[in-house]
């Protein structure tokens, strides 16, 4: 397969004011974006890939110059992928309140001309799409031929259809849920204390003390991997394998699960910020369309006009299959197209992420029928 | 029912050294534990009862003039009660590395003059049992009629069975596993991660300093929370209910879940001791019988001599009854006696300690055959 090759990103400014879900606002904001393939004529070939908790814009293809940068969806995105860039223009882009180059805790609050820090809104995912719609408009695209996402990016596709039915034609929505478990709040409220407990969080604001919630962000990541990684896959890639072959009888690693945590925690606070975390994670929590109609999905769901795509993963508890089965099932009392892939994979929640046959079949075939 | 009543710790002193798996030997040992009903002439009505993670000796009655001091496992210990103390001579240990009285990590190291703190030995399952055995020397009981336990407890119940093949007639093994699986682990790593990376963790030695890692262990406890209730249960107690009926967009608690967790958090840090914790965990994860055996369960529990019950619950994801059910296969095939019960109840792995009336039925109809 091919790459698309060596990429930059852009970024576009928007001096409006932005009112956000919490009530805050935003004097105006950066968004930092990617995008491959060609977008044509009639602007109809425009694919939005949204990213989840610790993605980002850069979703294909690498940097000049630079090793290890291959886009975190490289697998599904590129000439002659699943998400064909012969065919389509595809856009990534970095969600308000992230911190790889949008405007997020980490920016200048124009208000005090420091870090925003903690004093950044907590975003939600209907913001999100609100300022993905700015950056439509700036890139001259009334309507995606698809939005596409997976687990967070997901929940984004789904609010494109409720927030902006004429703007969307087809939904990817790609091992999600139409609303968190009390299980997985309480993964995100776990992994949040760990942040906001870290003595060098300073209430947010460590920017200003030269320092980073390391401790905090590191546990964070370790909940996350657990989270990601089916039971039986971490028995097999790990079983009760010991590092150095015999038992420490302390608490240096044993087990080689637990080097495996601790690296991936160590190397997620060299690049990524703990306000974004805390700010994605209630983005997470938060969203919820059937709330405001008494948990009636079907009659949330009711307004959309895309059609859809839905996928899960055998052995993904996070999001497992059965939430999106409820899901699928509300589109299809809604009347509204909906095609539906449980997929074999033991790969858990990370699945998605994954370069599996029949996953990037199912996808494949499904982008291939859409229109352009 | 009727409760044992007003009870109270006694003590023994152990003035042998020891040698413990680890190849550390302490000097000697005290060992704190409680007693309900009468040992009969014979001593053949003894029956131990093990704690897991955080439990203590303290398993039944309550003690004078202090509120809230029911035992942890008063619902099935006491007169007329499933592990009944009119036939039973009921005894519960709190084991070495402990913080309820038996020496542990708080306890003075004679070497030094000080607390042990992180130089306390990592002590196994095996020690446990070793040590429980001169508790038995040391009350006149040659041969348990039974010993029983709940998770942690359960895996102490089958190492009776292994290194005192004579000593015990009957092994109660509920919610138990015959080892920790890969995510098992990691979960005890994470609990683990943040209690070590405390800042007030002073590597183990935070008694000197006089302060105590409140982060870490809130934490760990959080974790352990999360992986005793089920996802069923969680959602039918708390489900997405906010906590004032609105979001906050911000970090108070906003949903039931989050004030459960942190409360649960808080109120551990208040009474458990984190070296302990740390020391409790590591024993879970190296608990393996069947290591030495090539990983053959069957194999490793051939010399055993005992009866068995073993129980499981339907949606307990810690130790699933898949995980029971090896054990019971592995007796099957050894020709050993076993009863296995897999009860269907919505609490996940703490359904152990709650008084369901299938779980008592079962357990308590197994007791009753019991002779005395």
């Amino acid at each position: 397969m091919n790459s698309v090759g060596i990429v930059a990103p852009k970024s576009v400014r928007f001096d409006h004011a932005i009112s956000l879900k919490s009530g805050a606002t935003l004097p105006g904001f950066e968004l930092v974006y990617e995008t491959y393939g060609e977008l044509n004529a009639e602007a109809s070939n425009a694919v939005l890939v949204c990213h989840a908790l610790s993605g980002s814009h850069h979703v294909a293809g690498f940097y000049a110059d630079q090793d290890k940068s291959t886009g975190w969806w490289d697998n599904l995105v590129g000439p002659g992928k699943p998400l064909d860039t012969n065919r389509f223009f595809v856009v990534g882009v970095n969600n308000l309140g992230g911190c790889y180059g949008s405007t997020g805790p980490n920016s200048i609050n124009p208000a005090t001309g420091k870090r925003y820090g903690a004093d950044f809104p907590v975003v939600t995912v209907e913001d999100w799409v609100a300022t993905q719609a700015r950056l439509a408009d700036h890139l001259g695209i009334e309507r995606w031929a698809a939005v596409v996402g997976g687990s967070l990016g997901g929940m984004q596709a789904m609010e494109w259809t409720l927030q902006f039915p004429e703007r969307i034609r087809h939904a990817l929505i790609i091992a999600a849920a139409p609303k968190l478990s009390t299980q997985n709040i309480a993964f995100n409220e776990l992994a949040r204390q760990a942040i906001l407990s870290d003595p060098d969080f300073h209430g947010g604001h460590y920017y200003e003390h030269g320092v980073v919630p390391v401790r905090g962000l590191r546990l964070a990541r370790m909940v996350g991997h657990i989270t990601y990684l089916s039971d039986d896959q971490m028995a097999e890639k790990f079983g009760r394998e010991l590092k150095t072959g015999k038992l420490s009888y302390g608490y240096d690693v044993d087990f080689q699960i637990e080097s495996y945590l601790r690296y991936q925690g160590d190397r997620f606070t060299t690049y990524f910020d703990a306000n974004t975390y805390l700010i994605t994670t209630k983005a997470l929590d938060y969203f919820d369309p059937a709330r405001e109609y008494g948990g009636n999905l079907q009659a949330a769901l009711a307004r959309a006009k895309a059609d859809f795509f839905v996928a899960s993963f055998s052995t993904d508890w996070r999001f497992s299959p059965e939430r999106s089965r409820e899901i699928v099932y509300a589109l299809m009392h809604c009347g509204h197209n909906v095609s539906y892939a449980e997929i074999d994979c033991d790969a858990g929640h990370d699945s998605f992420l994954l370069d599996d046959r029949q996953y990037h079949g199912v996808v494949g075939a499904y982008l291939d029928r859409i229109e352009t």
